[in-house]
């Protein structure tokens, strides 16, 4: 593609002056803008992107639906989108969910004419799906999924919950306290379901007392761990539904006193970059969250670009491992 | 789809009337404007952004290019910077300053006649300084400022630096490390000069040997603190450019076996929320990382609306304070 340095360097101009002219700049002499304009029209240079957008109905933009980057989940899957998205093109717009003008969000991103969304942190509930799964503008869903499925790339959560669950019970741990997100979302009711699963496969079942059901905001989560430190005896492991929790967990048992392995497991799911850090060295049931953000861009791409049929959904399903760092060990007997 | 034709028709109005009311104009009666946005809610229209952007030549979008995520700074700054965008009715693009395509990227974003650009992350001497702040698109520079100076929201990092060697020069450190970023950065050269002011005003000067500049990559950053730990005797206390860099030198520290602060006292600037947590408590330079951005946006739209007079460059310097916690301490005599 021509770029306006070529524009410039024909016209015998700088680049900035190529702008002003593109941008209708009043500070340009006539004798300049015909220069300009004439290499313009020569190189067939076609700068005015929003012009182009018109023309072709459609705009090389995708918006990103984003949970909280304070979770560093989602800031690693969102440098993985941006960056392979503006390798093959495209800009990326990001908007936050935890907005109160939600709606407000989805109507906007489908009226700018996106050439396409991907979504990393909808609810199975969410009602504004329906508005942009039947907008016609492609979408995948990332991380999490609604209820009515469509496109998206997940983690098998059912067995990464079964994997937690299992480890800590293969050490020997009777008495486990679980910190889980809201469960309407898919991927803290399937890494529910998997815990429970792995507990009904060894005939035990689940102290109703020790499972905290809580928003992910540090404040509920901190209360949620206080909680399970209050009960007598308490949990001698701890099974937080992400790494993110898990590290908020940590500060609160240690600020309380208490030694992690040895008075409390603690185990997270995602396996974040930090997860891994020394003074960290959290357990975590881990997957490849880079991958997982480049599956997702790959995919929705294949979509715009109209190489998969409006019916052949996408449903892809990424599989987890074990990683078992020094936040687990056996129960003191 | 719907389209404003159908809208007009059901209003009873030309489709010149329609566009009117859509775009804000005030010559249209109150009895038609009401007729047409009756027409709009019963028929679910959508207005065609990208058409409305082209009329007004200006898009309510705000382009960001940021630093690295995993640098937690930038994940704070830019939440931010997002969240605020996006309360103020402001689109948000993200890119990234690390593609191996900048100038196309700063081509695209201009000709994409974004309102304004935020800068989180500029060197110097980059080259393409020139042709975004001639652009006539409103832009400020936030964290780190060009050579060229325009508009900014910055730390004093002169002071930072001061205060971050002070307090290891109190604390009676002889052999203090430094491992800092490249110093075509603002940022980092301003912070260096603040130790070496501080180190000055004791009457001493910096040993060679400890003074580190790599760039911000973690692997850099872990070669630096490898080569400082090889030095008989290594230095008692290392200040890092960043809390994130601090985090990856702590990483090292432990590794090699070495306790914090016992054997090695360890400071950083920025305070990012991990900073506190209780199995980290880094000794940082603090600042408002939220206020920071939020400054940056409100200012930007100053700039966008016309408020502020293009010769009246925004420049504004925030102070820094010190966050003592458990990194720090005297060294063993």
């Amino acid at each position: 593609m021509i770029s306006s340095k070529e524009v410039a360097k024909l016209a015998g101009v700088s680049q900035a002056t190529v702008s002003r002219v593109l941008n209708g700049a009043q500070n340009v002499r006539k004798e300049t803008k015909e220069k300009v304009e004439k290499a313009i029209a020569e190189l067939h240079y076609r700068p005015n992107m929003i012009a182009r957008s018109l023309v072709m109905q459609k705009t090389k933009t995708i918006a990103l639906i984003s949970g909280d980057l304070e979770n560093a989940f989602y800031s690693e899957i969102t440098t993985a989108i941006i960056n392979l998205a503006t390798k093959k093109g495209y800009n990326t717009m990001v908007y936050f969910d935890n907005q109160p003008n939600r709606e407000e969000i989805y109507e906007h991103i489908v009226s700018n004419h996106v050439a396409g969304i991907i979504q990393s942190s909808i609810n199975l509930d969410e009602p504004m799906y329906d508005f942009f799964s039947e907008s016609g503008t492609p979408y995948i869903q990332i991380n999490r999924k609604h209820k009515n499925a469509g496109n998206y790339v997940i983690l098998n959560n059912v067995k990464a919950g079964q994997l937690a669950m299992d480890h800590l019970l293969q050490l020997g741990h009777e008495h486990i306290g679980i910190i889980m997100g809201p469960t309407n979302v898919s991927t803290f009711l399937d890494r529910q379901e998997g815990c429970f699963q792995a507990l009904q496969d060894k005939g035990k079942e689940m102290d109703q007392r020790f499972l905290k059901i809580v928003d992910t905001t540090t404040k509920d989560i901190e209360m949620a761990m206080y909680d399970l430190l209050s009960i007598q005896p308490h949990p001698t492991a701890v099974l937080c539904a992400t790494d993110q929790m898990a590290l908020t967990a940590m500060d609160v048992i240690l600020k309380m006193g208490k030694r992690i392995p040895e008075d409390i497991s603690l185990i997270g799911f995602d396996d974040i970059t930090l997860s891994s850090h020394h003074a960290i060295q959290l357990t975590s049931v881990a997957h490849n969250i880079q991958q997982m953000g480049e599956i997702a861009v790959n995919s929705l791409i294949h979509i715009i670009e109209g190489n998969i049929e409006r019916e052949n959904y996408q449903q892809i399903k990424l599989e987890p491992h074990l990683a078992v760092r020094k936040t687990t060990c056996s129960p003191k007997s």
